[in-house]
C-alpha cells in the first residue's frame, strides 16, 4: 500500500454513517461523479464542487476565473464518467464588499463556461456572507452503456492522458510562489481549461478506468492505483507529457520536470486506462476525431508510480506526494523545496523500500 | 402590482444572460425546483440551497440543526414540485476552528434528515474556509404527470396550507430577538421541520399551484400572487392558521397574530391552490391519508393579500412586507416594531391605494 492520504481519511470519516441509495452504482471515491440508476439503461450523473480555498488563498484572484472554474470543475467530473451534460445549478456566497463589476465578471465567467461546455445554468441560490465562494452542482445523463468510473484498470492496460499536463501547476505556482515573482512574466498565464466532455463520452467504448486531473497527475494516478490495487510505469519521458509552459517553468527554475506533475492544482485533462486489445481501435478512433491523446505508459501490478525522467528511473510514493502539500501548510514554495528534496533522495537511493517499489527498468 | 421585492430584482440581475436549457420546463422563479425534461413523461427536479446567513447571524447556532436544515430545505423544494426524491449531494465549508464534536453533530444532522426524508446522500465535497456554511443540492424525479409549479392559480381556486403556520417565526424570533430573552423559555424550541414530500406527490393530482413556505407565508403568497397576477382572501381567521406556539408568542408579546406569518424564516409547509371543482375530491383524498390540510381562503383577481384577523379586515402589500426585513437590516426587533407600525397604519386607514386593494369584506 502507498501512504493513506489525509484527504481520503477525512472524506471517509465524514461519509461514515450517511445513508446511501440502493440506486447508486458507485462506491465512495470510485468515480468522479455520483452515478444513480434511473430507468432501464439510463444513469444520472451528479457532481458538486465548491470553489473556496482557491479564492481564500489568492489562487483565483479574478471573479471571471472563479465563475469559469465553478462550471468547469463540475463539467470535468461529468466528462470523466462519460456523461452528456444536462445542466448546472450554482450557489453563490457574495460578500457585501464585492462590487457590481466583480459580480458582473463572475456571472460572465459562469455564462462563458456554460456556453463553452453546453452545460446550461438551470438555476441557483444567492447568499450574503463574509467569504466569497461558489458551489456548482452539475447533472448529466449516461445512456445505453456502462459509465466510466475510476475502477477497472488492470495490469497490462495502456495509460493515457487526454492532453499535455502541468498547466495547472504553472498557473498555481506563478500565482502563489514568491520564487515566481522575479520571473520575466510574473503574471500568471490566462488559465481557462476546457472539460473533455466529448472525449469522455467517446472513452466509454474503450477505457477501463478514467479520472480527471483536477488534483494534478500524481494525485490522480495515486487514486486510480489505490482503487484498483495497481501501479504505473511511464514509458514516455516526463518531458513528453508536459505542456510547453510547464517544461519552460521547470527549466527556468531548474526543477526536476516531474515536479510539474505534482502540483495539487491540475489541468483538468482526463487520465484513463485502455485494455491492450482495445488500444489500437482506440488510437484509430481518436485520430479519426482529430484528437491526439498522450500515451504515458502502462498499468503494472503492485502499487506506486514509476517515473522515468531523462536522467534515469525513480520510484515515487504518490500517497506521500499527495500528503506533502498539506504537510507544507499549502505553501507553494515550501512544497517545491520538499519535492526537490524528495527527488534528490529518490535519485540518490533509487531502490525504495521493497513494499512499494516496482523495480527500476 | 405589489411592490417589486429587492430579492427578485437581485436574482433577475444575476440570472440575466446565463444560458438556459431548451429542456428546462420552468421559467425563472416559476417553481421551487428546476424542472428538466429527461425522456417521455419523466422530469428531473434539481434544487440547490445554501445555509449561510442562518449560520452567520446566529439563527442556527447548533451544528446538528445546520446539518438537518441543509437536507430539509432541499427536500422541501422537491416536495413543492411533487418529486420523488433520488438523493442529495452536500458541499461543506468547515472552518479550522470547528471541533470534532461539532463536525460529528453536523454529519449526524445530515444523516438524520436524510433518513427521515428518504433522501440518500449521494456524495459531496469538503472545503476549508473561515466561514462555516453548507450547500445542499437535491435531485428527484417527476413521472407520469405534470409537475407542480408556482404557476396555475386562478381566481376561485381554494387556498390551503399543508399544516399550521408560524413555527419558523417563533424559532427565529426566540433565537434572534432581544425582546425574547426575558420570556419564560428564552431558549428556542427544538426546531426540526419535516418536508411534505408525501403530500406534495399527492397534490400533483389536485393542486393548480404550489410553493413551500421556506420564506414564511406572506412571502410565499406574494410570490404566487405575483406569478399568477392574483390576490388572496383569507376566510379563516389568522388564529386558525397558527401553530400553537406562534399563537402563544403573539399573545405574550401583544403582537398582532398575523405578524407571526410575516417572518422571513418559514416553517416549510406547502401552500397550494386547488380549483373549486377539485376541492371536494382533494379533501376526501387528504382525509383518507389521515392528513388535515388547513383551508386558508381563496384566490381572487387583482393582487395583494387580504387578511382577516379577529379585530377586522386589513389589506397588506405583501411585497412591502417582504422588503421590510431587508430595510430593517435583518434586525428581528426592528422588524417586529415595523410590522406593528404597519398594522396600526393599516387598521387606522383600512382603504389601501386602489391599485393594490381588494376591498375589505
Amino acid at each position: 500500500m502507498t501512504t493513506d492520504t489525509l484527504e481520503i481519511q477525512m472524506i471517509e470519516r465524514l461519509a461514515r454513517a450517511l445513508p446511501r441509495s440502493p440506486r447508486q452504482l458507485n462506491a465512495l471515491h470510485a468515480s468522479d461523479a455520483e452515478l444513480v440508476h434511473l430507468t432501464g439503461t439510463t444513469i444520472l450523473a451528479v457532481t458538486t464542487d465548491g470553489i473556496v480555498e482557491e479564492i481564500a488563498t489568492g489562487l483565483y484572484d479574478d471573479a471571471g476565473l472563479v465563475g469559469w472554474m465553478s462550471v468547469l470543475v463540475n463539467a470535468s467530473d461529468l466528462a470523466a464518467v462519460g456523461a452528456r451534460p444536462l445542466g448546472i445549478v450554482v450557489c453563490e456566497t457574495l460578500p457585501p464588499t464585492m462590487g457590481p463589476e466583480d459580480i458582473a465578471a463572475l456571472q460572465r465567467g459562469i455564462a462563458d463556461a456554460s456556453l463553452a461546455h453546453g452545460l446550461p445554468v438551470l438555476g441557483g441560490d444567492t447568499n450574503a456572507g463574509s467569504q466569497f465562494q461558489i458551489v456548482g452542482t452539475a447533472v448529466g445523463l449516461v445512456e445505453g452503456a456502462a459509465p466510466l468510473t475510476r475502477v477497472g484498470a488492470a495490469p497490462g492496460d495502456r495509460l493515457f492522458a487526454s492532453g499535455p499536463l502541468g498547466l495547472g501547476s504553472v498557473f498555481a505556482f506563478t500565482q502563489l510562489s514568491r520564487a515566481a515573482s522575479p520571473l520575466p512574466s510574473s503574471r500568471a498565464p490566462r488559465f481557462r481549461p476546457h472539460a473533455r466532455l466529448h472525449e469522455g463520452a467517446m472513452l466509454r467504448q474503450f477505457a477501463s478506468a478514467c479520472m480527471d486531473t483536477s488534483d494534478g497527475l500524481l494525485a490522480t494516478l495515486d487514486e486510480i492505483g489505490r482503487l484498483n490495487g495497481v501501479g504505473f510505469r511511464f514509458t514516455l519521458p516526463v518531458e513528453g507529457m508536459l505542456h510547453g509552459a510547464a517544461h519552460g517553468l521547470a527549466e527556468t527554475l531548474h526543477l526536476p520536470p516531474w515536479t510539474m506533475l505534482a502540483g495539487p492544482h491540475g489541468e483538468f485533462e482526463l487520465v484513463f486506462t485502455v485494455p491492450a486489445a482495445k488500444a489500437d481501435p482506440f488510437r484509430c478512433a481518436a485520430a479519426a476525431e482529430g484528437w491526439t491523446p498522450i500515451e504515458l505508459g502502462e498499468v503494472v501490478s503492485g502499487s506506486g508510480t514509476t517515473l522515468m525522467p531523462v536522467e534515469g528511473s525513480i520510484t515515487l510514493d504518490t500517497g506521500k506526494v499527495r500528503n506533502l502539500f498539506l504537510e507544507c501548510g499549502g505553501d507553494a514554495d515550501r512544497y517545491v523545496t520538499a519535492l526537490v528534496a524528495m527527488h534528490e533522495s529518490a535519485t540518490a537511493a533509487p531502490a525504495a523500500p521493497p513494499d512499494r517499489t516496482l523495480g527500476s527498468t
